[in-house]
């Protein structure tokens, strides 16, 4: 049996790596009775064990850590070479700041190290699936291990790989996509089709992420054959939650977002702004390199309050967000959801 | 009250411009309780009164036609001439043939007239709004007046321009996107948090198009706001349906599909072929020109059954399609979302 049978509410935070993810949001959605989520990308192994601490102290609800699979080496110098002679020129004319191109395995090794002993209920994987050796260690530990999947054929190949569920991503999502590898004109699959192509060949439970900010929309999934939601923007307004003010206030627009390589190498959907819009078709695939190349510009952007320059990471419903305590946003939710479950079974009970 | 409160099931055929709409099709989703849907698109003004003939002589259930707005006129020669030129030689290296460019407005006045004369329950429309003066006449004819729209804004354009209903139509919808206009880097939403953010900004009753290939789709999309689902490769496969042996035999594979301007000059979902990956990147926005080029090209490609020259039109979802007499596809939608509904309600009742 799956923790996501025993879940109270069939909501699971998203990782939200990079800044909004802090314990005590984990906190509140797992005391809320959904499954809250640390993300140990870009954190120190030592790092996320204190984040681990913290968030046990503040709960004794459910909780998973979401980990970046490393890539299989650093990217090709050359291949990058002419986007950092680009974001070089454009960022000495304006005085910005810029990093040095770094590959990392974000400490991959210390942190698998840490999860086999820490035992958290749910492991979850973004970037790829882990070798079995992994997998299966993190299984005879206590752990469910799941997989973040974009395609149907991911969602085999995690599978293959011995994932105990399927984190089923959707184009609509924000941030990072979580394919395996990252390549030009890879299908970006919306959540539904992806979700009934996934189901059509998997009995494993599956997890919908990807734009679900109302509880109409969790509904949706649930009919759509998920186990729970996976929401991520719909909880960067909380209070609890770690993002940015310059974030918190692009969120609370109606601006478009997009798909883009631009901040870090690797494709990810956020807000509309100049420093994307300016880069974007010029942006080769370079990730981690790129991200530490442009990590001080952002930060400092963030710091001076400049949405034109940050990552402005947001699911294409990031709109309807709301700025309310996570254990309300989980209410909310979930109460919403069951409505509109309800009316739609009663609507439709008696059609032919 | 909309029509879509009487429909016996919440089913909407998708109009299938081009050679998969057939008043057969259409009639048998009629009868089976859904909405059927004839195309206008590429037909003059006397084919489609014929069509209307046809199907009203093989069914009373209900029926709407969908119709292409012209664009505003012909689109500049000199921003298509090296697409021209480059198909041009690439056909005349392999002896294939091509047509000429040209505008048309799809026979737009004859047919609104014709519409006007007819009065079907639901005249939709595709690639704009129509100016208020074409909207109430047709409601005052006593149609209702549906409007496809692929983002929050062109939602709120249709609604200003008086529609009763809107079609939201998602980035997983296969064939052309409906929206107002083309222009590169157009927002592309996917059909959840589209469906969101139209609900959140109208009241205006919605259907939901994109991807939905399963009755737990459909159910999923009517807990997220919409009165029904607009279905239209889930229904390609029906022997009712015009589709090409070749389109049949492709959309039965699990082939990826993108969305590329290189067959028509306007952005559409296909299943990726020769043709596509070939020319994509050098397509320009120039439709209906380029349909027009392409044309016989394509036609030939059908009949000889060679699928890497045809526009393979299809959702996301295209291998769960089903080869089955539409009203046993209808059946099965239907009884499908309503065992999904049920289930996911009774599952839900009792969460905090």
């Amino acid at each position: 049996m799956s923790l996501l049978d025993q879940l109270p509410t069939p909501v699971v935070l998203a990782p939200l790596a990079g800044g909004p993810s802090t314990p005590e949001l984990a906190a509140e959605v797992a005391s809320a009775g959904g499954l809250g989520f640390l993300a140990a990308g870009y954190l120190t192994a030592a790092q996320l064990a204190e984040r681990i601490a913290r968030v046990r102290s503040l709960t004794e609800g459910r909780i998973g850590v979401n980990v970046f699979v490393p890539g299989p080496g650093p990217a090709e110098a050359g291949s990058y070479q002419p986007y950092l002679e680009r974001l070089a020129r454009w960022a000495g004319e304006r005085e910005l700041p810029l990093g040095d191109p770094r590959y990392s395995d974000d400490d991959w090794p210390a942190k698998i190290e840490l999860l086999l002993r820490e035992r958290v209920p749910v492991v979850s994987f973004t970037f790829g699936c882990p070798e079995r050796r992994v997998v299966e260690a993190l299984r005879d530990a206590g752990c469910e291990v799941w997989v973040t999947v974009t395609s149907p054929d991911e969602a085999a190949e995690a599978e293959r790989g011995g994932a105990d569920a399927l984190v089923v991503q959707g184009a609509e999502a924000g941030g990072h996509r979580a394919s395996f590898v990252d390549r030009p004109e890879l299908p970006v699959y919306a959540l539904l089709p992806l979700l009934a192509l996934v189901r059509s060949r998997s009995a494993l439970p599956l997890v919908a992420s990807g734009g679900i900010a109302t509880g109409e929309a969790l509904a949706a999934v649930l009919c759509a054959g998920a186990s729970a939601g996976q929401l991520g923007t719909a909880f960067m307004l909380c209070p609890e939650a770690g993002t940015s003010e310059v974030h918190r206030s692009a969120l609370q627009s109606d601006a478009e977002t997009a798909l883009t390589r631009a901040f870090t190498g690797r494709l990810a959907r956020g807000i509309r702004n100049a420093f994307l819009d300016e880069h974007d078709a010029s942006a080769p695939i370079a990730y981690p390199e790129l991200h530490y190349v442009t990590a001080p510009l952002r930060q400092q952007a963030r710091e001076q309050g400049n949405p034109e320059l940050v990552n402005l990471w947001a699911g294409e419903a990031h709109a309807l967000a709301r700025a309310l305590p996570a254990a309300e946003v989980v209410r909310q939710l979930v109460a919403d959801a069951r409505a509109s479950l309800s009316a739609a079974a009663a609507r439709h009970a008696r059609a032919r």
